[in-house]
């Protein structure tokens, strides 16, 4: 139950955030509602594809349709609200980010896969979606540029597995483990973390 | 019987859509190949994925590889008299889309899935095969930018599952809603019918 | 084991010229991470989840995992060596092309499927991580523009099937048909061979 309202709150999250991506392009309606599920969705589908869970999960639960096609009206209505608003779009993509890595994680751990390789489902359920959005709006996706964002997914990922060893509750476990996701990706922002630079600097 | 002379029909439209969009990139032989299956098979592929149809439909059946050959060797012979008809490119992916939604919806009711998740895998079916030929050929997808698609897939869709509960035959609604996306796409364009604009005109 | 060896240096080979390519569009690490992943495994995973092999391949064995990481930190470390070696990218990812082609065949032939359909996935496992690494990227894909590329790997799967039906043992028909891939693509690019131009040239 709290598994299928952290499902839900993360694809209007990310709805949510492909409706402005979509928006700032200027594609019609429908572009924006493809946009808006595609976000909200990819990461997810990716994931069941991968794992070789069928049909994909939206198929077997309507309620993923109709909680997209709400956040996508709420978003458009209120968009002038929205778009003064660049963090907003920032905020709701990190929530996202949070919430999907620990369902892609709990759906690999359903698989009986590794922890690495759990770890690396939460990542791709957490950020394809955005790599799909940013593809199709004819962009290099931004998780490959300058944001702290896979790092992210793997830290609350690796921070899960090592609750989990702990005799914490599994429950506890789970929303610490989405607190370091959004916590961590905040704060790199804020105080502008970045990776190790790899490319030697000119003198 | 009906049903594998629809698809085959559509993969040879998409085909020839798919030759001439790769040859106006200026594409090598097998470029052009391979931009014409992946705009053929595209959207069945990415539906059979979704559902959990393994293989997926044209691994089964030479015949999809054959047909897609056949109308890319016809193309790249004919091309001069293609390509001075803008219209044919648009008139072959409009058969192509009416076509292949009926055959996704199709698939999905195989699947025992809900209409809503039919008419959904129908629109996939119909338009993904063109999405993928435009990222590969580096472009915003035409479907998320100006003209009618998704909404004539959709409204298709709508109008067969409606007939559907009528005493029509089977057969009949299937081909009647074939007809209503082709119709309603060529009247869109010809009429410049589109979607309400959702972006506030600036005074 | 031979299978297990050539898959494993196949993935080696395509994510070193993923890191070559990441870090020519200056990606972060992460980025250079997932697009060096993304190259080695993308033929790999479309080819499984086409096939209905579940789950994908490198789910299973994290050997993957680590030989990609292991790539990844070499090709950083040794990036100065490697860059001044325009010819080192095209190396590795030729000596990637000719196993992978015959990495995808065989799991055809382990599902069972038609040799032009092996061949087809054979090319495939050899091309789709290019062409997500181009797409991530935002290139139009190398292999649709001037190289002889899925030429090379159908030759080979046509070489493989015709060895297979003369009584050399299946272990030599497989390494030659590796090496036929690889030299004939090496040959093609030193002598300029391209395939017949299908535009017809002005005066």
């Amino acid at each position: 139950m709290l598994y299928l309202i952290i499902d839900i709150l993360g694809a209007a999250a990310f709805a949510i955030s492909g409706v402005l991506v979509a928006m700032e392009k200027k594609l019609d309606l429908f572009g924006v509602l493809i946009i808006a599920f595609v976000t909200a969705t990819g990461g997810g589908t990716l994931r069941d594809v991968l794992i070789g869970n069928k049909p994909v999960f939206w198929m077997l639960n309507p309620i993923y349709l109709f909680t997209i096609l709400g956040a996508v009206i709420l978003a458009i209505l209120f968009v002038n609200q929205l778009k003064y608003l660049r963090k907003t779009l920032f905020l709701f993509d990190t929530i996202g980010i949070g919430l999907f890595t620990m369902v892609g994680i709990e759906k690999g751990l359903e698989a009986e896969l590794a922890p690495p390789i759990c770890i690396i489902l939460g990542t791709i359920t957490a950020s394809f979606g955005g790599v799909i959005r940013d593809i199709l709006c004819n962009e290099i996706p931004v998780i490959f540029q300058k944001e702290i964002y896979a790092t992210a997914c793997i830290l609350g990922g690796v921070s899960y597995f090592l609750l989990a060893m702990t005799p914490i509750d599994s429950a506890y476990s789970y929303i610490v483990a989405i607190m370091i996701v959004i916590v961590f990706r905040l704060l790199a922002v804020k105080f502008h973390i970045a990776l190790p630079n790899i490319y030697k600097v000119k003198k």
